[in-house]
C-alpha cells in the first residue's frame, strides 16, 4: 500500500532533500526513522531489506538550505510492515506512524499528516503545480533577526516594477536553460503559470481593534518584506533561485531588462545567471488533481519528462 | 550627549540582555562593538575608560532566550568620541555609527536606528508602557519548523476562553508576587493595561487576489498561531513567562480559574507559578510619552521604583 506524507522542514540544517551517503538530508532522516519504527533492516545484505526498502518519492526535491512549509512525498509499505507502528496504541496504523515519526524526528522536520494514498497517487508525477515563495528584507523592510533563517537580507533599494517586468517574461512555456543547472538527458522546458513580486502588507498580528484601542498594535512578523511567488508545473534544478537572482540583479540596476530578456530568449547557463542564496526560499504548496485524475496525470508526466 | 538606539535581536543565542562577565549577552556584544568603533579602551585601569565607560541603559531587560523585535536603549557619549565613528564617511556621526555597528555586530542583532535622544530621554525610566507577545503552536495550529526559534510548540488543545478569563484577572494594578522572581528591595506591583489571548487569523501572505486568481494562496507564516499580548507600565522579573505558564496550565485543564485567582489574590512565588520556556516570548514595543514629558516621566518613575 502507498502512504501520502505531508510535512514541513527548516532546510537550514540539511544538505537538501535527496539522500546522500554521509550528509544530513531530509529524506535520509525520515527514511532512517521509518526503518527504525517499522523495524525494516537498512543493511542491504539482508534479504528483508532488499524485499522492501522504504524509499520516499517526493514532489519537490529541494536543494541544500531550502525550506518547505508544505512538502508532499509517498512511500510504499506492506500492511504487515505498517502494522508494526501500532504497538499498544488504540489508533489506526497511519495515525500511530504519524505520532511515532513526530516523536523520533528532529525539531527541524514536522510531519503534518500521513494518510493512505488514493489509487493512482504519485507524489512526484501526479502533481499539477508547485508554489515557491522567496522572502527578502531590503532597505524598505524592517530586518527581524528572528526570521533570518528564512528571509534573505539585501541592504539595497530594489526596483519592484522592474523586477515584475522581468518576472512577467518567465510566464508561459519556456526553455529555462539560462536559469537552471543542466540536467543531462533531461529538459529545462517548464510551464510557469504565475510569477510576481509583491511587498507583504503591513498588517497587525491581530485584527481585533477593540482589544487594543488606540494603542500600538504589534505587526505581523512578515510585514513589509518583499516576496516573490512563482507557480509552475515543475521546476528545473536551481531554477527558482536563479530566476530570483536575475530579478534582483535587475532590481538593483546591475542588469537591464534587455539582459533578462536575452537570457530568456537564448537558454545558456553562465556565471551571471547562477542561483541566489538558498535561505530565502520555501516550497509552499503542491497542487494535485482530483483523485480520479491522479493516475492519468502521473502517466502523462512520466512520458513527458525525466526530471 | 545621549544617543537613543532602536534595535532587534534573536534571543536564542544570548544569556539575556544584561552583561555578564563570561557569557554571551546582547548588552555585552553591543558595548564591546561600541568600544571598538569609538576606540574607547575597555581596560578598567585605563584612565580614559574610567572617564567614559560606554554603558547601555535598556527599556526592557530580557531574560535568556527571550527575543526583541523592537527594543530601545540609550548610551551617553561625548561629541568627540562619537565623531570617531565618521572616518571617511560623508554622513552625520549617528548614521556613521549605525552603519559601523550593523557591520560589526553578529547577525542575531540588528540595529534599526541611532538618533540623538531628545532632552530628558531615559530609555528605561521615560518609558510609559512595554508590549510583549508570546506565540504558541498548539494542536489547532500548523507547526512550522522555520519558526521554532520564536514559537513554542504545545502538543495539546488549549481552552482559549478559559485562558482569557485568567488573563482578564491580571488587568489593573496588582502585586504579581506569585508570578515573578522576587526582587529584594524592589516591588512586584505592576499596572497591566492589556492582556489577552487570540488566534492569529489565517490570512494570505499577499492581499492581491487578482495576481493568483482561484489558485492556492500562500498563507502568512504566523497564520493560526495562538498568541498572548500583554501591555503594562513595566514587568517584574519573569512576569510575562510566569503569567503565560499560569494561563497555559488553565488552558490545558491542569489548573482551575480559582487557582489562578488565588495566585493573583495572594502573592507568593512557588513551583506551580514558574516561567514557561523563553523561546515563544518577544518584546515588541516600548511606548514613550511626547518629548516634553520625557523628563517628568523619568523623574516620577525613578522615585517610584527600582526595578
Amino acid at each position: 500500500m502507498r502512504l501520502r506524507i505531508d510535512l514541513a522542514y527548516d532546510g537550514g540544517g540539511f544538505y537538501g532533500w535527496a539522500k546522500q551517503p554521509t550528509l544530513r538530508t531530509v529524506q535520509g532522516e525520515i527514511e532512517d526513522a521509518l526503518h527504525k519504527i517499522l523495524r525494516v533492516p537498512t543493511d542491504p545484505t539482508s534479504s528483508e531489506a532488499q524485499a522492501e526498502p522504504l524509499r520516499l518519492v517526493v514532489a519537490g526535491r529541494t536543494d541544500t538550505g531550502v525550506h518547505a512549509s508544505h512538502q508532499v512525498c509517498h512511500v510504499d509499505v506492506t500492511p504487515d510492515t505498517l502494522a508494526r507502528a501500532v504497538g499498544h496504541m488504540d489508533v489506526p496504523p497511519t495515525v500511530a506512524l504519524t505520532r511515532r515519526l513526530q516523536r523520533i524526528l528532529p525539531p527541524d522536520i514536522t510531519i503534518r499528516t500521513i494518510t493512505p494514498a488514493p489509487d493512482g497517487f504519485d507524489a512526484r508525477f501526479s502533481a499539477l503545480e508547485r508554489t515557491y515563495v522567496y522572502r527578502i528584507a531590503d532597505r524598505s523592510s524592517e530586518v527581524d533577526p528572528r526570521m533570518r533563517g528564512f528571509v534573505l537580507h539585501i541592504d539595497d533599494d530594489l526596483d519592484i516594477a522592474a523586477m515584475n517586468a522581468a518576472a512577467a517574461m518567465t510566464i508561459g512555456l519556456h526553455d529555462f536553460g539560462s536559469f537552471a543547472t543542466p540536467n543531462p538527458g533531461g529538459t529545462t522546458i517548464r510551464d510557469v503559470k504565475i510569477a510576481y513580486w509583491r511587498r507583504i502588507p503591513v498588517r497587525p498580528l491581530i485584527d481585533d481593534v477593540d482589544a487594543m484601542g488606540e494603542r500600538y498594535r504589534t505587526p505581523a512578523a512578515e510585514s513589509g518584506l518583499l516576496c516573490f511567488t512563482i507557480v509552475a508545473d515543475a521546476f528545473a534544478r536551481n531554477m527558482v533561485r536563479s530566476l530570483v537572482n536575475g530579478c534582483v540583479q535587475v532590481g538593483v540596476g546591475k542588469r537591464s531588462l534587455d539582459w533578462f530578456a536575452s537570457k530568456m530568449a537564448t537558454p545558456l547557463r553562465e556565471g551571471s545567471t547562477g542561483p541566489i542564496a538558498p535561505q530565502g526560499l520555501t516550497l509552499e504548496h503542491i497542487q494535485y488533481p482530483p483523485n480520479d485524475q491522479l493516475a492519468a496525470r502521473a502517466e502523462a508526466i512520466r512520458a513527458k519528462r525525466t526530471l
